[in-house]
């Protein structure tokens, strides 16, 4: 008996009277009346077939053992469904399968949680049994579109002569950027691989090769303490390019992405897509990541309340900070103040000291700070904010980036909470001009925004000596609804610039050779100019699969504490095992 | 100043007359009679620019400050060359490219060695400019053609519905088998991940999940010290299917290997692929991935030698042994006793006490130990050697697996040395039938040949208690020219072969769930039957890029102690980096 002449899910009306052979699992078995029903399941969907003591015995008799999960194969013939028995949201549901012979594959425990019904589980019981909710159709559905993802994304890159090359997973450690995943070596004792986090310096040394082109998909590791959406293992797709500048790049990865999106939505994405500086990002959305799908938009007041009387607001704009405001359309009634309370309490966690409101009403401003503002203030407040009766107003004072952080935190908030959110929008931003440098107050210098061999914006290069914190990049981050899809830049290939870079970071000659030696030398025999971008995959297919958790888009993810449920990696090595790699612990190893 | 209009390589004779804009490496710069000759290269080929002072005084005047691989944008007029200046050995051979205008858009030290040239380059200097190697012809050449091996085997893959699957790089360390790379985990003190051998357990478990049809090309790790043909990282192409049993997806992978050589080298291999059992395999080559290229098989002479007077051949039967031959057809005369002497040494390292000769002269057998056969086994032996005036034969007398080693690496040196090997082949061949278990004598029991996972023959369960050495496996390795370019199995699915399996390796069921537990539990839930293979990349693209180096198959190799001459990976890293990782040295570090 061979495994299958067909795939289950594809089993339509135009086989009726043909006899086939199916394997797959049991997603159902019913008895009823003397015959038994069972639903099989493969990868392509969903056949239903009937074993009846007229048809044989023998096969009815069989079909009664089965369970749920048995993996069958059965031979029978298709049958056109009774009228009333029609299933039409099933691809199959005009038909059903006679049932004549039946041969178990395998059998199955009972799972620990229904594999066909579309039910809330507990997400640890799902990663500990992750090969059973891989079963489930969300999941099936999801790991599809992923595959689908990634081959029009290979398609499109190569179409456009991209090579798909590889670069080392055992490579360097380099001090600056996240924490790297390390590797100890045991040919050379006390010494170290580490885990990329990104082919950064490779993919710019295969430009410096002369590839043109290049492009991967490729694992990126960081060890950094987990939120919801990172993972300490992730896929980025990796693209370089030379000779083409930043304009050619951004198109084509327009064209890519609404080909992407037109391919597994359907939807039309109109392009260009829109750009904002992230100075204007910043100002409008207290983000640089803004999800453009709606507005409450963070709107500065300061020039306003600078000489009003309430001393908060004007003495932030006094100490060079800002006072700006959202205003929440028609929903003064529908906050409370026990609702603001919580606001308030949320807009702390950003580090704002308050969160002061009013709401206006046919009188004009209502709330504990209105009495602050004469009539000549708060009209000019009412007239700044687009304010009118029924609408709600929220200020933060207090410098720039507490005031966009926790503003900006609280616009999200609020889109979500009212439902301003069109979840069937794909809104794709640009982000560009970001600052090249900015000051650690820690470290006391200037660090690179992105990498140290991002390109400033030509027109800015008068101001590395001078004000380095002006200076724009040639960098653009890609946005989709309110996440980071990727970023890149143009890269530094000229020598002097590339010296008044370190010299701003306040590297050293010899330090910059220490810590960059190879790409230095590498840079010294003809670079060309050269520049790419690097788009996170688990975050694309989790956006386009509707999806708000990265595990679900990836087969085999870990936990916040970057744990495997299903293998319980990692887990401790015997004394050898470190022997051979010239380590010690300095914790007690657990017993094993 | 646009970079390109046109790519050097393409600017053939049709485009006489248009002005084109390319940007590229100086491949070459000439002065020639007030003319500047420069070839400029990019990623399709090379063409020539002159620049006159005719044409432009300023872009003579640039163009003499080029030095090779400056690179640069150069606008100019396509001509025709002048008859007598035709390259045909290059595509833009007809025409040149009058220089009217220049740009250098980065200067070059003088590389350290010639990109132009194939010449014989220290390796270690390749490494160390592994950037600049890149840029030779040769490597270009070879790394284009591992593109369109990974693209041709993604898109063949695809189109028989394989979903690419991506599994964990940060996983669980399992002692049985190879050495792992660990990775100390931050998190959980004392605990480690490994970097997978394979991701054999995470592709079996996809099939668990009903995805089918699984693929991967996947970068794995082993901890081995390295020979010529070894990486440390290296890329497999990792299947696994489901309902599809041996036949079908050794014909299936036939499909794809004389689909991929018929595209990069145009080559016509025969289908299906010759297939040998193990057995024969060692029996006939003394190898289980025999190069076929070449005859001087091993034949067995036991019977006819055991009664012979000479005692060392004798002995080695009566021991249990054998005597095997290689008949060196017609190169008695070639071979003087100083040669043959360096060839005994030669086996020497395979194990092999002495290697005996005779010549076979017009009176019959001559040599050292010919005095030992009297005429009838001299005779039998000629018959079963099949050997005639002029032939030198070479016997090893000991055990089976000395005998094949040794043997079976002297046929090989002998079908180099001698140029029997014709290097345009490419002979596909499948050894099947593995054993399944072979017997450890340092850990005194038998241990899997594959892993614990691997199909016995049906026919051959029987003797599971009996005689588990003469257990067969359904497990197949694919060889090509001598190479194994890689292997697979049918896997266990039903639990009580797999409790067999697990007690001939001599696991108690506690044990075997210590080892496995989560392979175990899973396979409790209706595994399908299924079964895969994993295929070298590299290795498949030095073969068919016709390279005797694999290092010359990967952008940015290691050497064969593990390092990267190019980043210095691995090497030292900070006291800060190894406290968060709760590890102490048991070197000495260097200072860093």
């Amino acid at each position: 008996m061979e495994y299958r002449t067909h795939q289950c899910g594809k089993i339509t009306e135009q086989y009726i009277g043909e006899k086939v052979t199916i394997t797959g699992w049991v997603q159902k078995r019913r008895d009823l009346g003397g015959l038994i029903f069972i639903d099989l399941r493969d990868r392509s969907g969903i056949v239903q077939i009937v074993f009846s003591p007229e048809v044989s015995a023998e096969a009815l008799e069989t079909a009664e053992k089965v369970r749920s999960e048995y993996v069958l194969t059965v031979t029978g013939t298709v049958l056109e469904r009774d009228q009333s028995t029609v299933n039409p949201a099933m691809n199959t549901g005009k038909i059903e399968i006679s049932g004549e012979e039946i041969k178990i594959l395998n059998s199955a425990k009972t799972p620990p949680f229904s594999i066909s019904e579309d039910i809330e589980i507990n997400e640890d019981i799902r990663l500990k049994y992750r090969y059973l909710d891989l079963r489930r159709p969300v999941m099936q559905e999801t790991l599809k579109m992923r595959h689908e993802v990634t081959r029009f994304i290979r398609n499109f890159l190569e179409t456009e002569e991209f090579m798909e090359m590889e670069t080392p997973m055992l490579t360097k450690s380099t001090p600056e950027g996240a924490r790297d995943y390390l590797v100890p070596s045991r040919v050379h004792p006390g010494e170290f691989y580490a885990l990329p986090q990104s082919p950064q310096l490779f993919k710019q040394l295969l430009m410096v090769s002369g590839f043109e082109k290049y492009y991967q998909i490729v694992r990126c590791f960081r060890d950094e303490d987990l939120r919801a959406d990172r993972q300490p293992e992730f896929t980025q797709v990796d693209i370089e390019t030379s000779f083409m500048g930043q304009e050619a790049l951004l198109s084509m990865m327009e064209e890519m992405m609404t080909g992407l999106v037109k391919k597994v939505k359907g939807a039309d994405i109109p392009k260009p897509f829109p750009r904002m500086t992230y100075k204007e990002a910043m100002d409008r959305y207290g983000s640089d990541k803004p999800d453009t799908r709606f507005g409450l938009e963070l709107i500065n007041v300061s020039d306003v309340v600078k000489q009003s009387g309430f001393k908060v607001f004007a003495a932030a704009v006094e100490n060079g900070g800002e006072v700006k405001a959202i205003n929440v359309k028609g929903k003064a009634a529908d906050y409370s103040r026990k609702d603001i309370d919580g606001l308030t309490e949320f807009t702390a966690r950003y580090g704002a000291k308050g969160l002061a409101w009013m709401k206006v009403e046919a009188s004009g401003l209502k709330g504990p700070i209105s009495k602050f503002f004469n009539e000549e203030d708060a009209a000019n407040l009412i007239n700044v904010l687009n304010a009118e009766e029924g609408d709600l107003l929220l200020f933060v004072a207090d410098k720039s980036s507490v005031v966009a952080d926790s503003l900006g935190a609280l616009r999200q908030k609020l889109g979500k909470d009212l439902g301003l959110i069109d979840q069937l929008k794909f809104n794709f931003l640009w982000v560009v001009d970001f600052p090249l440098v900015e000051y650690d107050e820690d470290a006391e210098r200037y660090v690179a925004l992105h990498h140290p061999f991002t390109m400033p914006k030509t027109e800015d290069l008068h101001l590395m000596d001078s004000n380095p914190s002006e200076v724009r990049a040639q960098a653009y981050d890609l946005v989709l609804n309110g996440y980071e899809l990727g970023g890149g830049s143009q890269r530094i290939y000229e020598r002097d610039v590339q010296e008044k870079m370190f010299k701003t970071l306040g590297f050293s000659e010899e330090g910059a050779r220490e810590e960059f030696g190879f790409l230095l030398d590498a840079f010294e025999y003809g670079t060309p100019p050269h520049g790419g971008i690097a788009l996170g995959l688990d975050r694309m297919v989790m956006l386009l699969a509707g999806r708000t958790n990265l595990r679900d888009t990836i087969a085999f993810p870990k936990t916040a504490s970057a744990s495997c449920l299903l293998t319980n990696a990692p887990s401790p090595v015997n004394e050898k095992q470190l022997d051979e790699l010239h380590l010690g612990l300095k914790v007690k190893q657990e017993s094993n």
